[in-house]
């Protein structure tokens, strides 16, 4: 049992990952931006706003924490691939890294993402072996923390793995996001307009990215870590799974939207460093990952009727 | 003529580097951490440290310059190489770019490094063929920087040049490095103790760097730059023309020294770009230039005597 000073533990990414901490026996000391209750899970909630360039040192030597998994970012759905925020999180990570290690942290994971890579290379993406080539602002800048942190850890004896995200799906997602927006249309009754969805992507569940982040903090595996399913599954064939979830799939009007120009044709993760240096596989298929979260949705839904039925899908 | 806001301006590359901007007309507005008189050539000094997360919004305003020339960074001899100050100095040059290109600033030259290719690579070193492989933290630290200011200037529009400095030379050298320690011995009429100096270097003259960034910032290339000599030059023959310079070679004892283990055997620049694209070539050889520098140690030298010569080199 180690203690784990988590960093943006009530985002998307970040609950789950807590409970995965959790779940494994280790005590979170969660740190938050946002004021309120405290993280649930964690034995201790600290609030910090890590852009705050004094904070760090006071910071980690209240959290006492031997291991750190910071997955705090800027995320703002839509904007995150351009904003200028992205620059500020590359100063606030290298900080807040540095005083975790002067602080005598042994052990960091960091968020790292598929969009560091050169996304016309061939698929799968391998980490020591697809070029590094991020096409956007924030994929360039995941990328130059890395170079940075990668440079310090290794210098300073500091053990440190990159975990490279991928595609994700799961509760507390933005509703623009693909599968709540399908999920969405389709309990609302509409048609679910989508386009003809031929990208291949490798998604992964927030609860099983929490435990693979988890696993990766207890092993001793250095440098970059896809943290991914390894699955090819095209976009229509995730769109699919929605539809029959719900029932509904005659109401996905496939190629009913224009492909993105540009959309990179395959973005798949190399697994081989996650399955056989960290030893972590997924546990759920990913039919079953995406029945879990749409009936959730559906659950949560205010057109859902009394038989549990979806509006409009009879 | 461009207004400039030029940083680190007193520093060994700065204080050159302001010289050639007002020889080329324009007008330099300095900055630099260190109270005291203003800088030399420059029509405006402002005292700011950049490491200070809050100035760089109001020093913009503050200068009002079309263009920037950044060339601050922790630069502590023998330290730089390993010093966590490596880390903070990527976070204050992009919150300083970003200032810079929120405030309206056009064009951004930036200081980057040789120490940003793979020194195990074949020589000479190509901008966009050499992978970059740093070995150092401060070599991580300036790619670091570059990944995410080469993303941030092509998204926003931002004119963004790196300039990589290879092996310089000149006034206001720390007297532990090559030329200024052979020189002091062979001043004081000892023997200079050198390796066998077989490694291959690409020097360069400061007044020739200042004169070559300020050409670049003049210029429309964008992404890296090798901004040096070119010229493939063994630390055997430096050494030997500085012995020469001063009369002394008979007192430089090669080999005295061991060589240090991993020296890379050659670090010479690829200077197309410099010369085919910015169109700047040095205007002095490299004996000139270590014969003027070497002379203004011999004129500031305690053991010079009435006649001019040197200690013990008769």
């Amino acid at each position: 049992m180690s203690t784990v000073l988590v960093t943006g533990a009530t985002g998307f990414v970040g609950r789950p990952a807590v409970a995965a901490l959790r779940a494994r026996s280790h005590e979170v000391v969660a740190v938050t931006s946002r004021p309120g209750a405290p993280v649930d899970g964690a034995a201790r909630t600290l609030v910090a706003d890590l852009l705050d360039a004094d904070g760090h040192v006071a910071l980690v030597a209240d959290a006492g924490a031997s291991h750190l998994l910071h997955l705090a970012w800027y995320a703002e759905h839509g904007r995150f691939w351009t904003a200028p925020q992205n620059l500020d999180w590359i100063g606030a990570t290298l900080r807040l890294l540095r005083a975790f290690c002067e602080g005598g942290g042994r052990r960091a994971v960091v968020a790292g993402t598929c969009a560091e890579y050169d996304w016309d290379s061939e698929a799968p993406l391998v980490e020591d072996g697809t070029p590094l080539r991020p096409s956007t602002l924030y994929g360039a800048a995941k990328r130059a923390t890395h170079v940075a942190a990668d440079a310090y850890a290794r210098q300073e004896g500091l053990g440190l793995a990159w975990g490279r995200i991928f595609f994700l799906f799961g509760a507390g997602e933005a509703p623009g996001r693909l599968i709540p927006s399908v999920a969405g249309a389709l309990l609302r009754g509409e048609d679910a307009a989508v386009t003809a969805g031929d990208q291949v992507r490798d998604f992964l569940a927030i609860e099983e990215l929490g435990d693979a982040f988890a696993a990766l903090l207890e092993s001793d595996v250095d440098g970059a870590v896809n943290v991914a399913s390894g699955r090819a599954v095209t976009v229509r064939d995730v769109v699919g799974m929605v539809g029959r979830a719900l029932g509904a799939e005659e109401r996905v009007r496939y190629g009913a939207l224009p492909a993105r120009p540009g959309d990179p044709p395959s973005i798949v993760a190399d697994v081989r460093r996650l399955r056989d240096e960290v030893g972590w596989a997924p546990r759920e298929t990913l039919e079953a990952g995406i029945e879990r979260v749409v009936a959730a949705l559906r659950d949560a839904s205010p057109q859902r009727d009394a038989q549990g039925g979806v509006a409009g899908s009879r």
